[in-house]
This record gives C-alpha cells, structure tokens and sequence, in this order.
C-alpha cells in the first residue's frame, strides 16, 4: 500500500506531525532548523526524518505539504518558490480561496487543500480535502492510502477546497466565539444564572456546550485569530458581512494567553472580565 | 385568579396581542388610532378593548406594557412620558439595558420586561421576564396569573431583564444568522454539496438546521436586524466584540423583502445570490 514517494511537511505542529505519522510516502521529511524542541520531538515521534535547510527537503521530495499557521501560509510558499521547486506543492492552511489562488500561482504543479478534523490519530476522524487537476490531487491522495486519512477530491480548481474549509470552520469556530461572547454577556450584567436557567428550559444542549468550548478552545485560541480573519475575508470577497468573524477574531486574540494551558471555565470568563477592566 | 387591575398595551403585534389575550387582568386596552386592519383584528380576537387615544388609554389603566419593535421603543415611552403617566411602564422590547435605563429615567414607576420564546399560545413556551422594584414587579406578574405566560422576576435593577434577553438572542438569532452566512458563502464558491457531506460526517445537526433556520427565519428577518443592532451595542458597552451582531443585522436586512411570505430554502440562498449580483 505504501507509495513510492518522498514527501515533504513544511512545518509540521500538532496537525502536520500527525498527517506526517500516517502518511504512507516512502520517505516522509521536514526541515528541523530553528524548530522548538518540542516540535523536533514531534516529529521523531511521528516518524519523521529531519533535513537540516529547506533546499535539502526539496531536491529530496516530489509532493511538499505546507501546513503551518494561517499567517505564515504565504511565507512558506515564497520560501520555497524562491528555491525553485518543480514537484507539486500542496497548500493545506486554513487560507481564503483568494489567498490560496496567489499561492498557487507561484508554482507550476499546485494543489488547494484543507484538513477537517483533529489530528488523525484514529481513522474516520478527519479528512484532507483537495482541489486541483486529477493527476496532481490523485498523487497526493495516494499518499494516504489505506490510512487514517480520509482524503477527498472535491474539485478541480484550486480555491474549493479553501472554501469549503472557511464555510465549515465559519461555522464551528465562528459559533463558539459567538457562544463564549454571549456568556461573557451575561456574566459581565450579572444575569448568567438567569441565562443558564432559560437554556436549561428551551436550549438544553447550550449549557454543557458553553462548558465544553470554554476549556477546550481556550488552549488554541491563540492560532483560531488568524484563521477567523481569512474567513472573514472569505466572506467579504463575495459580499457577506465581515462581522461575525472579525468578532471572532478579536475574541479568540483575548485568549491566547491560555495558549497550551487548562484553564477552567471560570478562569476563561475571568480573563474576559480582566480584560473589560483593562479597557476601563 | 382574575388581576383587578386594567393593563393598556403599546402596540399589539404578533407577541404583544399574544400577551394581551392570555393576560388576566380586569381590563385589557390597546390604541387603535393609525394601526392597520390585520392588527385590529388580532386585537380583536386576542379580546382586547381598542380606545381612540393614547391619551385615553393612560387615564384608564394602571399598568402600561410597551411591546413593539426595538427601533420604536423610545418613541413609543416618549409619547407616554409627554403625556403624563403615574402608573407602571414596562418596556418589554428586545432593546439593550443602556436603551432600557434611558427609558426608565422618563417614568417614576419603571419595571424592565423581555419576552423568551414564541408568542404564548399554549403553556410552558414563554417568559417574560421582569427586573425593577419588587413592589412593581409583583404587580405585573399577578396580571398573567395562572396564565400560558410564565413571569419571572429576575432582579431589581432595570436593565437586567434586557440583558438576559441580549444574550440569549444574541446565541439564537446570531447564530442562526451565522449559518446561513456561511451556507451563503458555500453555495457562492460552489462547495454546498461537500459541506452537506461533510456536515453528515462531523456535525449531524447541522443539515436540518439550516433548511429549518432559511424557512423559518426569511419571514420574521424584517424585525431582527434591529434587534441585532441592540445586541451589538450591548456587547461594545462591555467592551465584548461587536461585530458578531453588525454582520447577523446586514444579514437579516437582506432577507427584509420575505416579510410575511414563506420563501423555500432556495429562495432564501438565491436571494442571497442576487444581492451578490446587486453589488458586482
């Protein structure tokens, strides 16, 4: 089942180690240069082989993945566009579709893609969606055969698989910012016990969801910023209101001092509340 | 159970003719002068008393009940207020506590309202929620005594009532114009049918969310934008994002030429698609 190809994860996180860890390419590499520690370790574990420069890796590898924070998405490209690189590059960052388009551009053989999901470390977790020509999104899909991948073509034209990650992650995201924004409401007038008691009448499922988006996203907040402003862009590009995810992003930035933390729900509104005091 | 108290309400729609007819009080007024036929008659069969004036009206009730939409709110207690009212005033609009306590300064007996649910056609689907002086606020709850309507005082402070309200609908109204934002947005870059399958996958709900959410939404979306606006300033007064609110208010503004009608779901997203065409 494995694939004969060398692939390249340009710079695998929590996300990029794991899609690394059951990828099945003959050799799977990243660059370790000026990594964390804790990245380093990572991707031994995930099974990764290190190179030490980026020019390495691509004289190495027929399919780079580029799966880094949204921000960082056009660097990395420019980076390896400069070197010159003449497999195919495979965007997988939670950009807009116009963004992904000026990265595909760069390169000769280019595949739009977006991971949905957690890190796969089980199967039927998370899928890898790819739009791009057949031959090139048919390589990369071979990549993962058999895995706990799921990877999915849904289109030929680069964008779709951006789109459709900004429309889901709009969702999943963007409504539980809206969800910690409205307690942050209530507890700041004084009426959450009022709120909860009314949820508990006529939207059961809202309390134990407050409890479960306050201490699990608070930990990630700190890389949902980015993210939230590509959808909002996403969104103006065709002439949908910004607003929900501009909110989005201003709220996830106030969390980002909770970045790989375990804060309660508590300590999550307690934040909030230090943060109308500051602004006092 | 009957309250002897004659109770005037300002002005009936939908909700407020709602109130009216499961009300208990002695009388139940309401102004006919300069209102529509479609509202007289639910007035009429919600068993209200029409009177020619405002002017009449307050000098026959001691208890007035302001039920209309937010953007009239203050005109509505102005009129009052520059007539001259000594009984109770209770604002039960969806406006914001600040919008609320400037009310409240016009009226020596001031009660805050907000209405949770549908229009209280049959028991255990609305409250009505109340905060001011508890003197006060027991006097309103004794008119809906035994009633479809479940009052409940939640504090003493005007504006705290209002509040709750905000963050409540700022979930249920935000949120449902969240979803069909980012639906527009997969329906604009031609990703709809891979979001529905990817919704079947990781989030089951969400499918018949959205085609209850276009159907049932269209013909009220004429009331909400204000509402929305209402919400927005609430959260910026607690220095929370107001962005969330200012998109869902530009969303429902769209949506503004379904009143009354009842739009498929297509309809809703073509109106949508249209008004991208309108601003190309």
């Amino acid at each position: 089942m494995n694939s004969t190809l060398a692939i390249g994860f340009l710079h695998p996180g929590a996300m990029g180690s794991e899609l690394g860890a059951c990828c099945v390419a003959d050799r799977r590499l990243w660059v370790d240069a000026g990594r964390s520690a804790e990245t380093a370790d990572r991707a031994a574990t995930a099974g990764l082989e290190s190179v030490g420069s980026l020019a390495e890796l691509l004289s190495a590898v027929e399919v780079v993945v580029s799966i880094c924070p949204p921000a960082a998405a056009v660097d990395v490209a420019r980076d390896v566009a400069a070197i010159g690189f003449d497999g195919i590059y495979v965007d997988a960052n939670a950009i807009s579709p116009e963004r992904t388009r000026s990265i595909g551009v760069l390169f000769e053989r280019f595949v739009d893609g977006s991971v949905v999901g957690p890190p796969p470390t089980a199967p039927g977790l998370t899928r890898l969606y790819l739009s791009g020509p057949v031959e090139l999104t048919s390589t990369v899909a071979s990549c993962w055969d058999g895995s706990n991948l799921d990877v999915r073509a849904i289109g030929t034209r680069p964008g779709e698989a951006s789109a459709l990650k900004m429309a889901y992650a709009g969702w999943t995201k963007g409504s539980a910012a809206l969800l910690l924004a409205v307690a942050a409401l209530a507890e700041s007038e004084g009426v959450m016990d009022s709120l909860r008691a009314e949820w508990d009448l006529s939207q059961p499922a809202l309390g134990a969801r407050l409890e479960r988006t306050a201490t699990g996203v608070a930990p990630k907040a700190w890389r949902f910023a980015g993210e939230m402003e590509e959808i909002a862009a996403t969104l103006g590009a065709v002439a949908l209101p910004e607003g929900f995810h501009l909110g989005a992003a201003e709220l996830y930035e106030r969390l980002a001092a909770f970045k790989n933390t375990s804060p309660s729900e508590d300590e999550v509104f307690a934040r909030l509340r230090d943060r109308l005091k500051d602004t006092e």
